[in-house]
C-alpha cells in the first residue's frame, strides 16, 4: 500500500488543530476500515438529550493521537527515552484502540455480534491492518497488547490515565455541553513521567487528578448514566431483539446487506475469522441501524412498529432510578398495565417494560492505579496521597436502580 | 394536541444553555416532523473537511429560537412594543423557518425534490402543523410570510441581520472549529431597535458588524464553499443522477421505501398538496441517503459503485479553483482520462469530471440593507456608515471557477 | 444627588456582558467609594504566582451584580415573588457586600485597621452612601444586616450559594488560568428556587453542586492558598510590621498621606465614626501599599529594605508545607541562620523566618447548608443528599503547617 | 549570574499554559528589570472602558515568547535551519523587546522621557543586561537590531506578522471582552515559513491573515482609540503637564524619589547612558504615577485638584469624534466656558479642552509586508494575492478629529 500523504492538519473545536505527524499515521486514517469511524457516534443515542452529542469515533480517535503526541513530549523532556520508532507505535496503537466498535457498542455490543467484545475486534482489525501495511504495525500491536518491554507506553494507550479517556471526557463534555465534565488535559499531561517504568504524576498534579476522578464519577451520571440515556439505550436493545425475533420467524424485515448478516445470523468468534464477516462488519454503522429502525416503525408488527416508532420521534419510556431493587409487584403492575394499553401479551409487554441497575466507580485501584511522584522521590496511589477522604470515597462503587415503562 | 411541557431547558454547546419559554414551542419540537430535523446534519457533507461539523437543523433552529428571545427582551428594553402573542409567533417563524430541508439540501435541492424550494415545503409544513395545532400558528405564518403590519417582526425571521444567520454564522463556525468565523451575536443584539418599522443596529455596534460582514465572507470560502466540500457535494448530485439513471432503466436499487418515492418518481409541487407525500418526506433524512450510497458502492453499475466508493471511503475527486472558467480542452482532455482509466463511455466519464462555478457575496444592500442609527436619529446603510472601503469592497459578488476530475 | 445614567452595558471577559438594570446602581458605581475599587485587587499578590490575576475587587462587585440580575429571573420565573423595589434592594446589597475592602486586605486586614473587620467598614460605607443617595439604600441594606422579612433575599447575598462565591469562583479561576477551579454558575442559578423562605437547589443541580463544592476547594489549595502566595503575603505583613515599628521609633517613612495615617496611628473602631477617618480610608489602595514598598526598599534599616526588596524583585523567602506542626528546633535553626546570614539580632531575623497554618474547609454545613429540593417536595442538606461519601469527606476542615525562611 | 532555575511553567489564561524552554530566559525573567515589567499595565488607562484590561507588559512578553516556541517548531518542520544558539536568540529578543516601555507610555512617552523612544530605553536595558550576562545576549541583540545575517528571525521578532502583534491583539482582545478582536493565532503560526531569507504565509492561511488585518483596525477603534480612552489618556498628559510646571515653579509635590528624577528634571539620551539613570527609570511603574496623582488630586492648585480628581474617580472630560477638524470657534468657545465654570484663566482653561486626531492604519504594505507563498511557488503581498479589494481598502490611512471638554 502506498503512502498518500496530503493532509496534516484537522480543525477541531476542542483543541484547535491537530497535527498528524506521521506519514503512516494518515494512511491508515485513509484506509477504509478506519474511515468507517466517521459514521460511528461515539456516544450513541446520547444525542436524544445532548442534541450536541454528535461527534464521531473517528474524531476522538484522532483526539487521541493528538495527545499523544504532547505525552510523547513531555516524557522526552522529562529525560524518558522514546525512540522514534516507539513514538510511531504508541501513537498507532491509540489511533486504532477503538477501531472495533460497531455501532452504538455500548447498547448493543452482546446484540449485533456474540461473544466478541469490542476488544477483540480491534485486535482483529489491527492484524488484517498489519498484513495490508506490511508489518508496519508490528510495534504497535505488541504495545496495545502489553507485550512490549517498556509498560509504561501500554499505559499511555490503556490505564487509568490514558490518552484515550482523557480525550474522551473532555470531548464528550464538550459536545455534550456539559461544562462540569471539563477536564485540564494539558496540565494532566504537563506532569506526567515514569518511575520504575510506570506512568506517574509529579506531586504538583494532584489536584488536577482528584478533579479528574471527580469529573469523570459526575460525566457518567449525568451523561453516560443519565437516565433518559438509559431509557433510549435498552429501548434499542428491545428493537434489536424482536427485529431478531420476527426474522428468525421468516417475516420481512427491511435492512442493509450487511445488517442483514447479523441480523439473521449468529456471528461467532469463529466466523470473525474470515476476513469476509470483518469487511461485512466495517460496512455497518449508525446509518444502518437507524435507518432501518425508521422503516420499521411503519412495520405491520405492532410490538416492533411501536417500539421503533418511540425511538424515532422521541417518545421515549418513562424511567424511574432509585437506589433500591424495584420490587416484582410494581414491575408486574406496569407490565399489565401495558398489555391492557396495547392489547398486547404480557410476554410481549415485556419489550416495554423492563428493569436493571447501573454502576459507576470513578476510580478503581484494585484495577489499576494512579501514581503519584513525590519530591523526595516516593510513590503513593492518589487515594493515599490525597489530603483527605473524598478520592477514597469515589473510588467506592455506587450502584442504582432504574425501571422503564411506557407513560399511559 | 394536547402540550406535554416537561423539559425546558437544553444544553447547547455554544450558548450554555436554550431555554424554551412557550409551551407552545415545546409542542412543535416534540412534533415527528420537527424531530426529523434531528437527522439532518446542517452543513451536509462537510464533514469530509471538518469532522466536527456534524450538528443538525434541529440543534440550529433552537439555538435561533434561544437568540430570537434575547432580541425580543432587547427590543422591548429599548421600548419598542412587541405583544405576548406577537412574540410567541415570531419564536414559531424562527423555529420553523427551516423545516422544509430534506436531507443534504444544499447539495440536492433538485435532485431529489423539482420545482420546490425548501421554503415553499417549510410554508406547507406550517399550515400543515397549523391545522393539526388548531391554529395556533396563524400569527407565526404571517410573520413568516412577510404579511404582518409590524415588518419588523419578519425581519427579525429573514434578513441581513436575522436570528438564522446570527444563529449558523456562530454554530458553523464553532463545530468546524474554524475560528475566525465566530460572530459577536451577544452584541450585535444588545444593538438592536427599531425606526419606522425597520430593524436597525445603534451606532455603537457598527464594528460589530462590519466584523459579521467580513466573518461571513470567510466563513463562505473556508467553509461552505471549501473546495473538497463542492467536490464531494457535487459528487453526491452525481451519485443521485447516476441512481435514478439505473432506476428508471429497471435497475434494482437497494434504498428505503421513502427514498424509492423519490428516486423513481417525478414528485412535483403539485403532489406536494397531498399530505401523504409531505409524510413520505418526513421520512426522508440524512440515513436513507448515506444509508443507501454506502450499500450502492457494492452496486453492479460500475459507474455507480466507483462514484459511492469515493463518497464512502473519501477518496474525493481532485479539484481546482480558478479565477477564469476553465477552457473546453482542459475539461475535454480530463474527460478522455477518465473514460479510458475507467474503460467507461465518455458520457459515463461525465460523471466523473465536471466543473462549474461558486459565487460568494458577504452582503448584498441591493436586496436588503443593515441600516445603522446614528445618535442624531439619521439612519444609514452600513456600507455608507461605515468609515472605510472595506465594506463597499464586501458587496461586491466574487466568482470562483472549479474543475473536478479523478486522481488518476 | 442627581442620577447620571449613560452606559449601562459593560465588556467582561468572564460573562461577555455586564447589563446594569437600574439608575441607582450607576449611580453608586460613579461615587468615588465604589470607584476606588477599581484600585484593589480581588486576590492581593496572588499574581506572584498567576500573573494573570490582576482583576479587581470593582469588577467582581459587578460581576455579583449580573448573576443577581439572573437569580431574580430564575426566581421569579419559579414563581417567586420580588417587588421591583426588592430586586434592586437585593442588587444594591450585592454590589456594595465587599465595598469595605482595603488594599490586600487578606493579609493585612488587622495591620491597617485594628478592630474592625472588612464587614464592619462595609456598613459603614453603605449608611454614609445612604445618606447621600437620601435613604435609597435603606432596602439594601437591611437585606444586607439581614433584617428583613424575605430571608431568601439576603442568602443571594451572603451563604453558601451566594452570588459573591459563585463569581469569585469562576472570576478567580478565569484570571488565573486555573481552569480545575470553573463552575457552572449559569445552570447552578437556574436550578435556584425558594422552600419556606430558605433557597434550595433543584435534585437536578446535584452534581453541580457537588462539582461546585470540589472546585472551591481545589480553589483554595492551588491558589488562595497557594504556599508561594501564603509566602508573599506574609512577608507583606512583616514588612507593615517593620514600617510600623520604624514610625514609631522616628524614622523617616516615605508613604502617601492617608497611608501614612494609618501607619503612624492605631485607627479604632470609634474613629471610624467619623466621616473623615472613613475618607481616608477611601484614599487608600494597592498604589499605596506597593508603592511605598518600592521606595522602602532603599531604606537605610536593613531588615526593611531586605524585605521589601523580596517583595518587589519576587525574591520570595522558601516556603515548606507538612501535615504536622514544625519543631521549635527547626524553627530555632533557620533564625539562627538567618541572624548570621544578615548580621542582623535573633529578633530581627523573626521578621524573615515564621511559621503558622492554613485551613481549607470546603463546606461547613453546620456555618450554613446547601439544601437540595427533591421532586417528592423534601429538602435535604445536600452532605445528606449525595450518594457518595465524598461530600461528606469535603466537608471536614483540613489544616497544614507552614515554615518560611530564607533560601540562603 | 548564577542561573536558578526552578519554575518552568506559568499559567496563562489566553493559552493555558505558558513553557520556558531554556534556562536563560529564566534568569533573566528573574532579573529585577523584567520583573518591573510586572508593575506596568500593557493598556494603560485602558480599563476605565474595559475593566478587566489590567494584563501586564509581563505577561505578554511571556505570551510572546511562548508564541515564538511555537513559530520556531513550525520554521524548522517546514524545514528551514535553526540552531539552537539562533533559537535562544530569537526568543531572548522578543522576551526583551518591550523591555523600555515606562509607565503609560502610549500616553507619556514623550512627557516623563524627551528625545528617546521605548526602543532607545529597550536598547539600552538590552546591552546593560548583555554586559551583567557575561554576553550571553550577544545574538539576541543582533537579531533584534537586525544586524544578523537571517533576515526572517528579526521578522519574527518585529515585523507585520511578528510574534509580539499575534500575541497583543489575541491578549487586548482577551482580557478587554472585545471578542472582536480574536485571531487565530495558532492557524497562522501553523503557516509560517520561509523564502527567500523572509518570512511568507501559505497560500491556505490567506483568510486568516485578512482576518488578522480586519481584527486589527477594529481592535484600533472599539479599543486602542476608543474615544474615552483617548480622553483619559491626553487627561494623564495635561496632567504631567501641570505637575511639571508646578514643579518648576517650587510648588511642593508629592511623589516617589524616582517619579521626582524626572519630573523636576529634563532626562535627555546623554543622562541614559550612565547606568544610574537607568536604575532609576526601572524603579518607575504605573504605582508612582497614579499613586502620586491620587495624592495631587488634593493639591491646593486648582487645576491640577480638578484634574486629578476627573482621573482618580472617572469623572472624565466629554469627547467628540469626527471626520473632519473642530473649528477654532467651537474650542474657542470651550475654552471660554471653562475658564468661566472653574473660575481659572484661558490659559489654564486649555488643560480643560484640547483638540487632536488620531490615525488607524490597519495595515501599510510600504512599511513592510505580508507575503503569502502559492502554490506554485510565487510569493505575493496579500493586498494583490486576497481576492477582493477590502484588504486593499484597510491600507489606507483612516484619520478622525477629537475635541475634549468638560460637561458642565
Amino acid at each position: 500500500m502506498e503512502s498518500i500523504n496530503k493532509k496534516k492538519i484537522f480543525n477541531d473545536p476542542v483543541y484547535g488543530f491537530i497535527s498528524l505527524p506521521y506519514d503512516i499515521i494518515l494512511d491508515v486514517i485513509n484506509h477504509p476500515y478506519f474511515q468507517r469511524l466517521r459514521r460511528i457516534k461515539q456516544l450513541g443515542l446520547t444525542d436524544v438529550v445532548y442534541p450536541g452529542a454528535l461527534h464521531t469515533r473517528f474524531h476522538h480517535a484522532m483526539g487521541c493521537t493528538h495527545l499523544m503526541g504532547q505525552a510523547i513530549d513531555t516524557l522526552r523532556a522529562n529525560g524518558n527515552e522514546i525512540t522514534e520508532e516507539e513514538a510511531i507505535g504508541v501513537t498507532l496503537a491509540i489511533l486504532l484502540h477503538d477501531i472495533g466498535h460497531g455501532p452504538f457498542s455500548h447498547a448493543l455490543e452482546h446484540s449485533i455480534v456474540q461473544g466478541l467484545t469490542h476488544e477483540d475486534i480491534s485486535v482483529l482489525f489491527m492484524a488484517e491492518l498489519n498484513k495490508q501495511f506490511e508489518g508496519k504495525l508490528d510495534l504497535a500491536i505488541r504495545i496495545f497488547n502489553n507485550q512490549y518491554p517498556k509498560r509504561f507506553l501500554h499505559q499511555l494507550v490503556s490505564s487509568q490515565l490514558d490518552m484515550d479517556r482523557l480525550d474522551y471526557l473532555k470531548r464528550d463534555s464538550f459536545y455534550s455541553g456539559v461544562s462540569e465534565g471539563v477536564v485540564s488535559n494539558q496540565r494532566i499531561i504537563k506532569m506526567l513521567d515514569v518511575v520504575d517504568d510506570d506512568l506517574v504524576i509529579h506531586e504538583k498534579g494532584i489536584y488536577s487528578i482528584e478533579k479528574f476522578i471527580v469529573a469523570r464519577r459526575l460525566m457518567y451520571w449525568q451523561v453516560y448514566l443519565h437516565k433518559t440515556v438509559i431509557s433510549a439505550e435498552f429501548l434499542l436493545v428491545k428493537i434489536l431483539k424482536r427485529a431478531k425475533f420476527l426474522a428468525r420467524n421468516g417475516s420481512d424485515i427491511f435492512c442493509s446487506p450487511a445488517f442483514k448478516l447479523f441480523l439473521f445470523n449468529d456471528i461467532s468468534k469463529e466466523d470473525f475469522q474470515s476476513k469476509k464477516t470483518l469487511e461485512s462488519f466495517t460496512q455497518l454503522d449508525d446509518y444502518d441501524v437507524l435507518g432501518a429502525i425508521k422503516v420499521w416503525s411503519n412495520h405491520s408488527d405492532k410490538v416492533l412498529a411501536e417500539l421503533c416508532n418511540m425511538l424515532v420521534n422521541r417518545h421515549l419510556l418513562k424511567v424511574q432510578i432509585q437506589k433500591e431493587e424495584f420490587s416484582k409487584e410494581e414491575i408486574e403492575k406496569h407490565i399489565q398495565l401495558a398489555a391492557k394499553h396495547y392489547a398486547i401479551t404480557e410476554e410481549e409487554a415485556k419489550y416495554f417494560v423492563f428493569n436493571g441497575n447501573i454502576e459507576n466507580n470513578a476510580y478503581n485501584p484494585e484495577m489499576d492505579r494512579i501514581n503519584i511522584l513525590f519530591k523526595n522521590g516516593s510513590v503513593m496511589d492518589i487515594t493515599e496521597a490525597s489530603d483527605n477522604l473524598n478520592v477514597q470515597a469515589l473510588s467506592m462503587t455506587v450502584r442504582k436502580y432504574f425501571l422503564c415503562y411506557p407513560s399511559i
